[in-house]
């Protein structure tokens, strides 16, 4: 074991129900082993601790309970930043200023959590550390709901997100089926430029329940012609016809249609639909049935009482690795997922080089999307499964979810 | 004992999650004590009767395992209607059809699930029963998400909706304050006319979470102005301001505030805004921060995975209530919730004549909204809160809720 000494967490960019997990995984990792005498916590990611804001999380977390809540809670603890880290050419200072904070403080390791961007700090840090001989570890622990990270099977907060669209869908669907009227209707799914999560919809099919019918992902450029054609084709068949897209369709040329409408509103302002409510007014014109969009909205990263339990404790697993690699003295990588097995679904979890993973976007491979480009395949089906199954069960408290303590976030401007 | 016989049961009005556990609780109750011979079930209400739909309830819910997840599956296991039955004087032949069906099928009593309008039917196949001398009893059963039926405490299916509501709330507040970024979110919840689903959004506040901030209800007129100086005052004092607005809320000329918008699209069809579009455009011209608005649309009313355990406990009860007193020869009566205790909380059931509730709606008392109308009191907090209290445990299939199969719904046109 190395000299102790003391290490800092953050998290950064958009929310999940995992993100934690992992940072209740990397406490517990810590907590376990005693490999740091104190773990800061960075209040709104790097950008936060540039403005001097941190907490002492070995205060905070003492025992298993106190972790146990925080691996249920949505969103970030710590709250969270969409911040940029410039380069060192052009902000030294900057740098100079963190590292200076980083010894003073006896920092070891810097764990950061979070999606592409995140992993763009952390590769700028560890560059920065090796250049200037600074002995500090810098270890990425990926999330995001996106699941559009390279090298991983999947990220931490997709699985969950994945879970709450699939009961979601299958909720809509016995809402859409009650009724003796034909009608469409469409579900927008997060992901602007990959189709993860609007793919998940696919877990929501049963025995007795085609929804959705139709799956558009931005993989694919969306021919409008072509969806009308389809859902004309199913409507012909069915009487409830039930569509998923994603946030991100795009023509052939590129163009959002959600970025398709030009109305406004009565105070003039551009009024900017997204996909689902465009499509619900091209539906209502072209086939005059009852037509409505559905938008599934920040609770997709959100809902933790609806969190996938292989998720959350693989998110745990993640953390505990990372605590382990930076205690070890590794540097510039991220912590990755790799499949050992479909069924049964099993993972092993490795580390990669953080220059391989930041700033990439992986999407859904194309042979998962089916020719006409409206459905997967069975392979992208076998690959979602796993990654939605087991329940969790949360602690409630006057008919809510108990989650941590988040004042500290909002009290102040 | 009466004579036994058979009993017909139909479904009516807006999806709730609980309108499946009340028509579980008849078929127990019948089932425990051998009410009838045959249950049948009308598919697509009393509409769907008048075309000959139906089933055999009898022969598909055999065992206390089947009716249980009947208890937990969302929406309307036998589909709903909107259908208005038109008074006897102008359609007599349509009540000797529906009479002649009873008389063929030995039917002695007629069991109808739903909210306003579906006692409407109640009312009137009652009268028609009683005026031409038909010795079939018609009980109906409360059930609706907005709570507005007179003379029961509350009605089934508004507790679900409400921890659905309260839940969903906290975990946006979680997603909203993980940014250093002021912001408002408007989150809009079903009712159009009583405030009481809006309401229920004060259930989400916890010691460290102050959302929603502000509530409006469609009880009280809602003044622009009133409302962006409210946001105003709050935005002064915390970062991130979280309101909940009923879709309903109407200006004082009776205006919906989401007709407000006189937005056309690309297609020149005119664009029906919700009121938390209209309220989110507005604040964005007036305010310049980020704003946005989420409706939380369907998923209030199909959400079985996050039923309240108390709503979900009483409707089976009042359904068991209701099989009592359909065999026992009452007839024109509707299962009524009455609250003995608010803590510990307790109800009874007892029944009360139709007439007097068919038609009518039930909204927030004024004095338990704050004076200047943007708030709940604590009577308000009193009642509400033993209705969203205990949790459902599910049964899950590959990832997601096990539900009763619903193929006879969409199987056809």
């Amino acid at each position: 074991m190395q000299l102790k000494g003391n290490c800092i967490i953050g998290q950064s960019g958009g929310p999940t129900v995992a993100i934690n997990a992992s940072l209740s995984g990397v406490l517990q990792g810590i907590l376990e082993n005693k490999y740091y005498d104190q773990v800061y916590g960075m209040v709104n990611g790097i950008e936060g601790l540039l403005q001097g804001k941190f907490l002492n999380l070995t205060e905070l977390f003492k025992t298993q309970e106190d972790l146990d809540k925080l691996t249920h809670t949505p969103a970030m603890y710590l709250g969270s930043c969409r911040f940029k880290l410039p380069t060192c050419e052009h902000s030294e200072d900057l740098y100079e200023d963190l590292f200076t904070f980083f010894e003073s403080h006896n920092i070891r390791t810097f764990f950061y959590i979070g999606g592409n961007d995140s992993m763009d700090t952390v590769l700028k840090l560890s560059d920065y550390a090796k250049a200037n001989g600074k002995t500090i570890n810098v270890i990425g622990i990926p999330k995001t709901v996106d699941n559009d990270l390279p090298l991983t099977d999947h990220t931490p907060g997709f699985g969950s997100a994945a879970k709450y669209v699939a009961t979601s869908l299958l909720e809509i669907a016995h809402d859409t089926y009650i009724y003796n009227v034909p009608s469409i209707t469409i579900v927008e799914i997060m992901g602007r430029n990959a189709g993860w999560l609007t793919a998940s919809a696919v877990l929501a099919r049963t025995e007795y329940s085609p929804a959705p019918d139709l799956i558009y992902l931005p993989e694919v450029p969306f021919n409008m012609e072509q969806f009308i054609e389809d859902v004309k084709a199913i409507k012909a068949k069915r009487r409830n016809v039930i569509v998923a897209v994603s946030e991100g369709i795009r023509d052939c040329e590129g163009q959002y249609i959600s970025a398709s409408s030009g109305a406004v509103d009565a105070f003039g302002h551009k009024q900017l639909c997204g996909a689902g409510k465009t499509l619900e007014n091209i539906l209502k014109a072209e086939l005059g049935c009852k037509v409505r969009s559905i938008e599934l909205n920040v609770l997709q990263r959100s809902a933790s009482h609806i969190a996938s339990k292989t998720d959350l404790e693989e998110a745990v697993s993640i953390g505990k690795a990372a605590a382990k690699l930076g205690n070890a003295g590794e540097t510039a990588k991220m912590l990755c997922y790799k499949r050992v097995s479909d069924a049964p679904y099993a993972i092993e979890i490795f580390a990669y080089d953080i220059a391989a993973i930041a700033n990439q976007e992986k999407k859904v491979p194309l042979d998962w999307i089916t020719t006409r480009g409206n459905d997967l395949t069975e392979k992208a089906i076998t690959y979602l499964r796993p990654l939605i199954e087991g329940e969790v069960h949360l602690t409630y408290a006057n008919g809510i979810p108990s989650y941590c303590n988040i004042a500290h976030l909002h009290r102040a401007h």
